[in-house]
């Protein structure tokens, strides 16, 4: 059986502005692959309630899983928990259980529990929360779409909470050999040895050094004797 | 008139895996903002002949200009050249110029410019190309679709050569005002802001610092002067 699939949706203009680096889309490539979750695709969107809509229907319809970071904090620019709510026509309501949690939270700092903050209690009916342990407010899962935060610290910690809930396959192993010789040297015999094993993942990825070419060959795989017998075969051909 | 439009589509197995952290994104939404072109959206898809062409077909009808990175190298992996051909119907064949600058560079280098190699000079007819002054081998241009290299120096020195034959608005002008209150507190008083600044865009961006929260609100448009007034507004609630 295939590994189940997953696509990811950065929101936020400051990825596209060029403002803010992300770093989640990263993070994410890496825990999926050691959970055995195949990230399939992932896009980038500007804060726009039509547009979440769209990319939220597009990938969850597509994908076992989709994953969103950014957007569910307390200003006017968060619209995240809506858009997804919309997505899948279903009301959203403060949350009762999210409410008394934010509302201890806030309390135990001495900070006012006012109307912004407890916008970040608006969760969409039938969501399971993801528990936040940095600043409380939680991540939602509403049907196959994980909803978290885009701060990487809260982001990486409410991952950490729901990738155990997910159903993984056999990690994605992969293997490297690096080679002091240019990629249009190495294409033809590195091409047919890809055409020799259909289900493993061959790439090539240049490099320089001190003015050399040199380049990095992938196989990637979840089959641990095939990975193995490609890179024999390819040890021989180029190590 | 509004700004032009762009997406971005990021192309390699390499990036969904977690192997390689894409960097291109980000230097392509700075290079844009600065040149007065809306980046609107980014994707990132495998290296996959169907979903590099639905990609392609989608997101070149829905904005004024497409970037794409990566799969244009000479080996088994690299099939964006093919893919934006077919999203185009458009037949693709070694291209003479391609072909002649290629090889007078092997020449040069004492290379062979063997089958692989050419590969790289294959470009869909009526494609204009884009010089690569790091390696040779040339991006080219297709309708409204710019295909750049994956490499980050070859990707950045073809979008420096494609980026003055693009018409641009005026760019993006950005200022933040870092404040040492939490999201929470703020939040009320910065909606009502970006509420009379219709054609601006504003976000509060959170931080941590020695355990403290602070925000940066950051106010984005493209009329100096509406975006005076708005940090002036600004400055007066937080400063």
């Amino acid at each position: 059986m295939p590994n189940p699939t997953a696509a990811m949706l950065v929101i936020g203009d400051e990825i596209l502005s060029g403002r803010t680096r992300d770093s989640n889309l990263h993070y994410i490539a890496c825990e999926l692959t050691k959970h055995g979750i195949t990230l399939a695709e992932a896009r980038v969107v500007a804060d726009d309630h039509a547009e979440i809509i769209a990319a939220v229907q597009a990938l969850s319809a597509k994908y076992d899983h989709l994953f969103t970071s950014g957007g569910i904090g307390p200003t006017h620019d968060d619209i995240t928990a809506d858009a997804i709510a919309a997505a899948f026509q279903t009301p959203i309501t403060h949350r009762a259980d999210a409410m008394a949690l934010m509302s201890a939270h806030y309390e135990r700092q001495g900070l006012p529990f006012n109307e912004a903050r407890q916008r970040m209690a608006r969760i969409p009916d039938g969501a399971v929360l993801i528990e936040n342990p940095v600043s409380i407010a939680p991540g939602f899962t509403l049907e196959n779409v994980h909803v978290m935060a885009g701060v990487p610290k809260i982001f990486e910690a409410m991952l950490a909470s729901v990738l155990p809930t997910l159903t993984g396959g056999p990690p994605l192993l992969s293997q490297n050999l690096r080679v002091l010789r240019g990629e249009g040297e190495i294409a033809a015999d590195f091409g047919a040895l890809a055409a020799e094993f259909p289900n493993l993942s061959m790439g090539s990825y240049p490099f320089t050094q001190n003015g050399a070419y040199g380049t990095n060959l992938v196989i990637r795989g979840i089959d641990p004797g095939q990975v193995s017998a490609a890179m024999l075969r390819l040890t021989e051909l180029f190590g």
